[in-house]
């Protein structure tokens, strides 16, 4: 079967947000091991002006949801950006999950060339929905999952990438 | 025109690698200015046990030409990991790019069944074509790339999304 759309997208948001959601879990627990405030982890960052962990979660939250609505022509679902806790992480985590699970491989293939314009920043960039996705919504989401991985890595929690990868 | 897999691999490792070979000449410009000698953010890691900068860049690389040649159906080039500067890395890139723009889209269109085995390592993944691609090459790809970019930011390197996303 040929590749699409859909099958460029959501299988992959859903395969890493799950590897994601296992990563927090790693982390939580190494929290609890060493006795550390799993605020602190959560409030991690590699450079004090980038995102902290939570900030990452939830950026990639957006690009998953984001991205699958857009592509489906259907609205954003809006989440505030509220979570604190490793629980309330995983919670976004799973509402994300809950969210792109509802859209069916017809709505979103054949979106290759449907407009998308992103609204709300100081920029409102215009794509075709292929672009979009492999050039703005894909690059994105891997940066800060990556990111996410690479903040708990640097504050020793032990994930590899296989963890990344969802395969461990 | 509908997606397909030289859409969804070659020009996006092309925009990537050429982000990744601008955000290497403003580490090297950086490194210059402030006085730092560039083995440092070359060797540098964000953990112990995590690849430092070059490797990030050489596996990177290696996912990209190894990712095309094996949905075209030809030798993956070997390159030897001998970088240990920013003109060698840049070159690393260079060749990788050389390499796979020779790849015509007809060769990878039609690879989503393709039987992948990855030879080598201790393990010996095998995969069809599409989840090659998008569960394990570009994965992996996006965590070298991002996993360099957040080296750099660690270490000062005024860089962000936009060269991530080769935009700026």
């Amino acid at each position: 079967m040929a590749l699409s759309m859909y099958q460029a997208s959501v299988p992959v948001f859903q395969r890493m947000l799950g590897a994601l959601d296992k990563i927090l879990d790693k982390a939580a627990a190494y929290a609890e091991e060493r006795k550390i405030d799993p605020a602190v982890l959560i409030g991690a960052r590699l450079y004090p002006d980038m995102f902290p962990l939570s900030r990452q979660v939830q950026i990639a939250s957006d690009h998953a949801k984001g991205a699958s609505a857009r592509l489906a022509g259907v609205a954003v679902p809006n989440f505030e950006d509220t979570e604190k806790t490793f629980p309330e992480l995983k919670a976004r985590i799973g509402k994300t999950l809950s969210f792109i699970g509802t859209l069916n491989p017809t709505q979103i293939d054949g979106s290759e060339a449907r407009d998308i314009s992103l609204k709300g920043g100081p920029r409102e960039p215009s794509f075709k929905g292929q672009d979009y996705l492999l050039f703005f919504a894909l690059p994105n989401f891997y940066f800060h999952t990556t990111t996410a991985l690479g903040i708990l890595r640097h504050n020793g929690v032990g994930i590899g990438k296989l963890d990344f990868l969802g395969a461990a």
